[in-house]
């Protein structure tokens, strides 16, 4: 009997309507005599009605409390759909995060997740019950709820999933899949049909939200398979898989565009050691995500430093980095939130050399000048000023997606 | 150390402002050193806003699955009031029933509790929190989440109060104590400033919607004194305690005028053993709660049957009882929706005799036909034309309550 976990988002059972669909979609599942997990998101604006709530009554609310608060929205998903597919004859039963149990670290607002006891889930699919979960929540050691952070219902499904052992997990969404860029931007966009979790991992860090980061992380490290497509259809949707032989042929998997960036640089930084951490320290005590961090020394001893955080973190940043430069007698701070960073990724660019010569190549022809370049593995970013956004992701679409082909 | 439980109503925290003014409230009680637990409902239209949703899904959904959708109504305003107290600066924890935790049977909708661990509770008051319990919510022994019913939080706060051997149980509410009758139909009607389990019971029972009849029963039961009064002000409200010396001098303690009763007679019943249990028995299936039970042996060797039932099971246990007569070969069935009971209940009626007397008399004097009557040690009930309900309210109150003072 084959195991299936399906995960629906919150537009997915964003009104009775959507329910009522989504139950029919299992119900089909179902029918084919799989076993059929199902895990489910708030419903959609839920989860906002109750932040706002909370927001009322504190600016910064506990957070212990917010988790208890917040996980009510996917109970109340799951317990609608477990009456929709009981209404059809359709035998079904909801699990909260610690009817599964689904262990947690205790940090609230963005849990990990430990553990997973199925026994209940697989005593329940025994039965010939589907099993309905509340995606989003887990249970810490002293029974105190948690929740895994926006998106987490992701995490939940592919959790699941490995705990379970489950044949795939299908991620429906309100997109049909993962593309080679955005379409709203590149009408060439392609869908894929199969793409590596390194690649994924590489799209979702660097602002393709189809699937949370962490989901990606725990289906590579458990090797689930996991299709992203839409719910509103049956269309196949984009399998995101274990590396296979011929992946590699196809060079550049996907152009990225992520607008959610700030530029500031620490100008004449001495050459010392330590330096650097005094610089970046204040910023991860604050909970600053610093993404891209290039240091260039000068032939005259200093040297500057240059970091891109996100656009919500730039205001908090700047004063703090300016404090520190002044502590360390650097030069000074400039600053451009008028930036955004472009990445190609793919697998191929491990064997094929001359990417990013192309890539340089394909941006300078159109007269668009690199601040900041940035490389792993599989995936070169540069950070260029944010009109030229656009135009590069179409360009570089065109020189490395769809001439390669 | 005092601890005092506190039970907050639906309209006590239906809004934020509501929240807000029961945590300024909780904040004041908790200044004056006392261990404070607070049980909260769920925001008045909560509840029935997802009964609506489930409804739209199923026509009877799943019990099991209605049990986890409402009791995120609790979990809801238990946070919430949670996130208000800490940021005035006053440490609180919400409690589910799971987590405290408040073990009870598997009757999903009307569970009862078996069982309270009152270890983490315990802890929580110790180190100085206000522990902020989820009311109307439980756990069954296979970890499925239960609901007590319909005013359930009283039943839950009691039992925590008992569990915890509190000092207090105060029922907070929109009204102000227990009265003699109500004010609506009686503007003499006068606020008790304590009265007796079992009269509360009766009263409870009757009609008189202050306190669930449960909650009432725990307190008898456990020996918790319960004050009901109102979160609006700081009225001292209406003390529910043990019987005392002196409280049987007062004879009547209040009048009852219950709205919601159907009559029904089975006339001419062979007076045979068994017939009674064989013409109840397929109401108790059907979950009917019949409320009075008249018997009167004719000296033909045949009988007539009247009960009463709730307004909302009349027309389904008509044709019922129907098919029980015509099966048993019983007379026929007469039925009468337009009546009303209207009972006086006081401790003083075990020691003052004449109390039913003079009650048939002030009855008769006005022209009120009395159609039942029904009696307990502390209670006369009689079943009346339902246009005569407020002026019987009304003489019996003047005659029994305020000439007795």
């Amino acid at each position: 009997m084959k195991t299936v976990v399906q995960k629906y988002g919150g537009t997915s059972v964003g009104s009775i309507e959507r329910i009522q669909a989504v139950a029919d979609r299992v119900s089909t599942l179902r029918a084919t005599g799989a076993a059929v997990v199902t895990v489910v998101s708030a419903m959609s604006g839920e989860t906002n009605r109750l932040i706002g709530l909370a927001k009322e009554l504190a600016p910064q609310p506990t957070l212990r409390e917010m988790d208890v608060l917040l996980s009510t929205g996917e109970q109340v998903s799951a317990s609608l759909l477990a009456v929709a597919l009981n209404h059809r004859g359709v035998r079904a039963r909801s699990f909260l995060g610690h009817q599964i149990r689904i262990d947690t670290d205790s940090c609230f607002g963005r849990a990990r997740i430990r553990n997973i006891d199925v026994a209940g889930l697989r005593k329940s699919l025994d039965a010939g019950e589907v099993a309905v979960v509340a995606g989003f929540q887990g249970v810490d050691p002293e029974a105190n709820i948690t929740t895994l952070g926006r998106g987490g219902s992701d995490t939940s499904a592919v959790a699941v999933a490995a705990a379970l052992q489950a044949d795939s997990c299908e991620i429906l969404t309100d997109v049909d899949g993962v593309y080679t860029t955005d379409p709203r931007i590149c009408p060439e966009a392609r869908k894929l049909d199969r793409i590596s979790y390194d690649e994924m991992l590489e799209l979702a860090s660097l602002g393709a939200k189809v699937l949370q980061i962490r989901s990606v992380e725990a289906a590579k490290r458990f090797d689930v398979p996991v299709c992203v497509r839409t719910s509103f259809s049956d269309e196949p949707g984009t399998w995101v898989v274990r590396e296979e032989e011929g992946m590699e042929d196809v060079v550049v998997s996907g152009v990225a565009l992520d607008r959610d960036q700030a530029k500031i640089t620490v100008r004449g930084v001495p050459d010392k050691p330590g330096l650097a951490s005094k610089l970046l320290g204040p910023m991860a005590s604050a909970g600053i995500v610093v993404d891209m961090i290039i240091q260039n020394a000068s032939e005259a001893g200093d040297t500057d430093m240059t970091f891109t955080v996100p656009q919500a973190d730039y205001e908090r940043a700047l004063p703090m980095l300016e404090a520190v430069a002044q502590e360390i007698g650097a030069g000074g701070v400039t600053a451009d939130a008028n930036v955004v960073k472009v990445s190609v990724v793919g697998l191929g660019m491990r064997s094929h050399a001359g990417v990013a010569a192309r890539m340089f190549d394909v941006l300078a022809t159109e007269g668009i000048n690199i601040q900041m370049i940035s490389t792993s593995e599989i995936k070169i970013s540069v950070v260029l000023e944010a009109k030229y956004g656009e135009l590069a992701v179409r360009v570089l679409h065109r020189a490395l997606v769809e001439e390669a082909l």
